[in-house]
């Protein structure tokens, strides 16, 4: 077992790394043998890992509670949420009641976000079951859920207590999310550490077959870059934002798609090849990075092309998101690979990136259909 | 004009207290010339005071927009909660924009949560317009909405930038209003102020009239006893608690009613009565200061008795609310009056506080119905 400290003054907490964790004495500095333990897990992985983690609280707790919501993205929503707190009520669970996310990214943007409002605040723990939630989203206290507006828009900034993260639990994850957990993987290298970014490329392939070392060597590298960028600028008034690369582009696919089509990091690899392209022709990412960047995402199993939809369609959708700062739409671009700029970019060279990776030209106001090739042409677009 | 500050370093703000005020340029402070404002309140407050909020925000805002809900407890959940958000949603508004809670404790607890929560937190100012809200509510940073089982269940603490308490707008407060407001003025004297509790006595008269500069100075000294014991304890881990003399038994009452029909200052009025009989019953409080504090409350015009429940609803009720610690119910209760320490009482003595002070006893394990003069004796209960 390895740890990364997440240092945030009280608010501090560590994360564990390794296989087994689940069947091992780990929540033991986490016990409250006088309160209630409340599990939050979902359909699919209550039949797989809820009983372990039940066995390994029973003893640092008065009584372990669950509760399982259904699985997916579409389920993020205020009803699923209030799940919680009803579960919580109708056993009346006071505050000293601690909370456990034990699943996805889903399952811990919620669980997390009701831990924040439940009696003003009680203590949670993350139990990250997905690549993508322990590379990522279980570390640095961002909640929320989603509104039929926007992603991640209601929620709030509430760090955990402690995060455990078990790569055994990978061996159950499908070869799709495997993926989707890489992308946030290949961000972090391409936002701060270009050596870890080479080491990706070598270790691609050993990554998707999830063996031991590069799994953990990844887990904590990216938990380490996370962590000391969450250190410097816990609620994102700044730096933090750096976090998002690729993000501005990918929330924009998720939501033209409709929640739960595209896996976040799915959207996330094509977006992050959207923003390289932004970069590239900002002249702050030279030509063979970017290459270099599509290719490893391509060898993720990660899309690098947008989902045709219309041009205009994406710039609206990226009007509304949360870096959005007084109506300017500012990007996270990359200088050079292993560094990031936050900037805001001509929208002619942010509709260029888009139409080179699959937005489509639209011809009229009018909606078109399927652009044809010649609307799909990449490159500079005449304003 | 005078000002209490309430000292909670970054977070730290003012509590501007006068007449006049929504007249006045008074929002400078806060102004965010290329951000938008939103101004939240109800349809009793908005034809009073909506139109002057405008004008005074216009000046300081790129736009100031308003969003209007129903009025009353009733609508303090999350249905109402979410037409804010679809009103900053439907506008794309950002993480700059302010929000200003214009009106009493449900618009200010309802529009400071939605503050916490929206894009994981956007400033908010509290413009109180009822006494309730000028002496306790819109002061300390506690926001939530209700659930069905349970009051202010879900919740955030999450402090203003500004507290702007215009005296003026009480002058169209109804007269069960103003009582409400001066049960949480009695209470900050009888917690934490003997000299102020004398002075209410004195002016009880006065203050029901509205006479300015008692109001004004009720007012301050409620903020500044209130801003104090924030300061010492912004999430409730200790000190906070004792402002919640009263709440365990006022917030029985007010679930028990169904919430609305009592409004909550009268349920904390009733509540006090009961608290200092508890009190009075573990010898922490002489009988003439009991009746001192009764008398008090029902000169404010407020219930000095609950209303007539079983018993055993009280009982089951209060085990639910959130100072219940790992199973033992705990009360604020008086040590003298001017101070107040929190105490696990037994069941016995809070029963017949209860039985005292309007609960019915319980014949049966059946639910009977309005008690006998028989079953409502006051006084000792063998167990």
């Amino acid at each position: 077992m390895t740890t990364v400290r997440v240092e945030l003054d009280q608010r501090a907490y560590d994360i564990r790394i390794g296989a087994g964790l689940l069947g091992r004495d780990t929540f033991a500095d986490v016990a409250q043998p006088k309160a209630r333990a409340l599990i939050v897990t979902n359909t699919t992985v209550a039949p797989l890992y809820a009983q372990a983690l039940q066995q390994a609280l029973e003893p640092h707790f008065a009584e372990v509670l669950q509760c399982v919501l259904p699985d997916g993205e579409q389920y993020k929503d205020w009803p699923t949420l209030n799940r919680i707190f009803d579960a919580l009520l109708e056993r009346q669970c006071d505050r000293k009641t601690t909370l456990f996310a034990l699943g996805g990214g889903v399952i811990g943007d919620m669980t997390g976000f009701a831990a924040a409002c439940y009696m003003r605040g009680v203590p949670f723990v993350q139990v990250p079951t997905t690549l993508l939630a322990q590379v990522d989203s279980s570390v640095g206290g961002k909640t929320a859920i989603n509104h039929p507006l926007g992603k991640n828009m209601i929620g709030a900034f509430y760090q955990p207590r402690l995060v455990v993260a078990d790569v055994e639990t990978l061996r159950t994850l499908p070869p799709r999310e495997v993926s989707a957990g890489l992308a946030e993987i290949i961000k972090h290298g391409a936002i701060a550490d270009a050596e870890f970014f080479g080491w990706l490329e070598t270790h691609m392939e050993r990554l998707r077959a999830l063996e031991h070392d590069a799994v953990v060597h990844a887990v904590r590298r990216s938990c380490e870059i996370k962590a000391a960028v969450v250190a410097q600028d816990e609620t994102e008034s700044g730096l933090r934002a750096i976090l998002n690369f690729g993000h501005t582009f990918g929330h924009a696919i998720e939501a033209g798609m409709g929640y739960g089509q595209w896996l976040h990091g799915e959207a996330v690899g094509a977006g992050m090849v959207i923003a390289a392209g932004v970069s590239e022709r900002l002249g702050l990412l030279d030509p063979a990075s970017a290459v270099r960047l599509q290719e490893l995402v391509r060898r993720a199993g990660l899309p690098v092309e947008a989902p045709a939809l219309p041009l205009q369609r994406y710039l609206d959708l990226m009007q509304v998101d949360k870096k959005n700062d007084a109506g300017n739409v500012r990007f996270v671009l990359l200088q050079g690979l292993g560094g990031a700029v936050l900037r805001a970019a001509p929208q002619d060279l942010v509709t260029s990136s888009l139409l080179a990776h699959g937005a489509i030209r639209d011809a009229s106001p009018a909606m078109s259909g399927p652009g044809s090739p010649a609307s799909r042409t990449a490159g500079s677009l005449a304003a």
